[in-house]
């Protein structure tokens, strides 16, 4: 099975990102989590981009904050699917958005929501993209999505009980 | 080989999709395109979303534009990876790309950039996400990247010649 | 008399939406709450909008945030008013309100204010709607405006006491 | 039955504005349009509101455009449902949406969609609101869902022409 | 001399208003401060405005927040010249700023900085209205200005401590 | 009689500014019309507000767009009214609403709307500020009041004539 | 003396970016202009700035729109600055400005304003930069400046001529 | 060598500010810092600005938030280099960020991201400008690079220690 490759710029990212891995993890799927700075270690993110199929990636969760150019930059250095998850900032994640939605025709970024929850589905995306041709992790998928509406059924009971 | 399911809400749309298809003929990959309106037709959308998967459609691409619902309630229905598409608005789709982009967690949608270059780009995307599997596609998708090479070099020519 | 059914898609909304329950206790409206969310229980979610009418509902009040799908899907199954609340999110509510807002011609959805201001207005709307065709629910909402101006007049004197 | 008012602050707004008329004739309710100007002729305004219920009037829509003050304003006179529409401006109708959907807690507005859509559902949207008592009202609502999906079929149609 | 009307939407915009009232005794300006609320005593505000001239005010600052229709609806109804703070709000303002600033042509707001810093130029401003015909508040604003110069200068002392 | 001063940044602006002229022109206040450029002339633009009050200007009115300094500096260097006309740029004039209206406490700009009816209101602010101490300009301001509404009156009639 | 390095990430962005070098003609400084394109010739893009200073580069300008990767990266691999055009798009140049001004700390690209008039001041600040070392740089960007204020007179006739 | 101005509108901006000292100093770079205010004390920036070079100084680094005048005003009076740094604000930098990068053609100001990350970064680029004619701090400016990647290297290390 090919394995998620989980990057970001910082290791102050890393509480974002974490739930990506999390992920991951309740589906079974391998995964690698690394800092790779677009802009302090440019020759490395190229070189992690580059040699990321041979590796048995298959594809690449990278979250970026600011003018976040690592989700674009790996997707220009490599034809995998990346999947970008914009960090909040200062200005709230406009600009972590932007920078990674609006990519150019030619070169894709998979760009989910701002923040924690963005990172989370990052993860679930990445199950659901290697789920097109693995019949397990599908049935993990659909098991997740149960779940979901298990838990709202535990919610509705919860706010029933409120006055 | 998968198929990948292209919709919208309208056809009006079409002139910003037509680009994801041409990129999926470019990369020889099957796809049917159809008009599903999440407000209009919600049933034909649960329908389609929730027949997907069995129908041999491996990525959904789904465009919509304003309060555009599309792409995350096919989400909601499949466990497919689904890439939403914002549609131009009067208001630029800023409506568009936060309908699309900010889904909670637990359903994700791989969103792209506003417009046809972010149609384009789903349909490169949906390519990728097959070439994880399919060293065919992975080959298309790298000719490909050299063919954007080699429209930088001969715009570079033409760039030279200006005054 | 019909009766109003407020519902959010996760039980962490409740805090934006009790004020909305709460103005209907105050017009002596009787209303439904539940939690239904748009993209972890969707079917859910169209059997509840299929069904409000013959269930007596006569008014929805709908709050989500982010990708906030709700109230549009739910105004897409059903013919009745449905009344949006944009829930606060971390970009300030931006993406709620036009989610809701922006719905396309044909589907409408009565848009309030972000947050709990919003709620309660929502809530003090569904009566406002009601009032067209009840003249009890009209003379509460004329009593509850009285007590508007009369808690002006109350902050005046506290104003007139601030050095 | 109970009429519909709708007004606007200037004849430019009326291209905006016609839609909703539109709407309503097709639904068969009656309705009475007017040029009401929040700045310009603010005691018309207030006369207008405060009249308004005894005049049979049952849901007002009031569109307005930049700081669009008519949609609130009407609102606290009167306890009658208020649809603002926002009109397109040269922002976008961002002054406009924002002026309009944001009330304070106490006296709410129902806010549609910016422009000639948002004034389209704001006929549909009092249709609803009438139809909460009116069957008739609600069975033309449902003939009009089905005409929307009538339109998706055909819609279909010249799409799969398109090649 | 005449004085100036301070008024504001509720008890809970006093805090950010306050400096309004700080400044025009700074300029031994006569003031009159009130609650006046668009939404909750529309009456009472148009009599507020109708009267204020007659009443010896001679520049009106109102404070109001969201939807802020105060400033606007009050500058309908007179022609004494208007001051609007926008009060700060969950969207940081913007709804205060636009609902004050985007007034149509043919009745001004002066509008003045979201929140206190703005409340506090509202009234400088109202000092400089007055020192176009009053010698000694246009005295007492060039002292103002020296004192803004000779806190530079102090503030100058403590940087150069910093290291 | 004072008079008003009306300078704007460039020739490009004129359009824009004009209608704060004939405001004036309506109002028969004097004014006198330039080109004083933060950017360009920063030395004849602190001249020409330093000098201001002495050579009988009572009000200013600055229009600029973009990074618009224009208005805040000529405020830093008078203790006279300064109205700031925003003026419409590429990205709508946001850079010049904020430039223009974020002022630091101490130094305020009166700002107004966006554009040409930014500028109109512009004119009429200056009466209005005028009118405080001037019973003719006063007048004119309520006559001119009277043709806004007429105005409203008769576009009334043609919206009637409209099906 | 240093040359400049003007470049863009395609051929359409010519027509914004060509004022950039019509300055940097105007002050006698050395160019040359290329298409460098940060997603479809990354390694170039690379290449170019590794070698810039080695080649007698001592500034680059850099313009890109959209998701405007290419002067923040070519900023991680240089120390040379780097001046940031945002090209204008469809979203205004919002995602360009963001994406270039908002870089992280350690790697800064001077950024002006979207679109022609930022790639003119462009040109300009790379003669400034160069300026800090030669006197005759200096010296025509102080003539460069004369000729802004002449401008400024010549317009001053210009308007006083219109009525 | 030249020296750098650091200078900012407010003592309460120093803590935004220092980084960029903290860098200069990392970099050897003599500095000077002072609160110059544009508009409290506007004709000391002018005088600053207008001796700058003659005083030795090679490029400026302004600091302003809100109508953040001081970049541009000082680039108005110098034709060194002169770098913005925007300045966190209520409404998070966005007014700062246009009011410093929207500059008109003719008088650029190098911008930097808001806040702090950006006083740092404006740090970095005079160094930079400095590099262009000086191997001294250009060498200091690789080491200061190769520092970042050992950063993320050591960063790589904490973050594979996370569970």
């Amino acid at each position: 099975m090919v394995k998620v490759g989980v990057i970001m710029g910082s290791l102050s990212d890393w509480e974002t990102m974490k739930p990506a891995c999390e992920m991951l993890e309740e589906f079974g799927i391998e995964y690698e989590k690394d800092i790779v700075s677009a802009h302090r270690t440019p020759d490395d993110m190229f070189n992690y981009a580059e040699t990321a199929r041979e590796r048995g990636v298959g594809v690449i969760i990278a979250g970026a904050g600011g003018a976040a150019h690592l989700p674009g930059m790996v997707a220009s250095k490599t034809t995998l699917p990346v999947i970008g998850v914009p960090v909040q900032t200062k200005i709230d994640g406009w600009d972590s958005l932007l920078s990674i939605a609006q990519m150019p025709g030619g070169v894709p970024v998979a760009t989910v929501a701002i923040g924690a929850a963005g990172a989370k589905n990052a993860g679930i995306l990445a199950a659901e993209i290697i789920s097109v041709f693995d019949t397990n992790v599908a049935e993990k998928l659909e098991d997740y999505r149960q779940g979901l509406q298990q838990h709202v059924q535990e919610m509705r009971g919860s706010l029933h009980e409120q006055s």
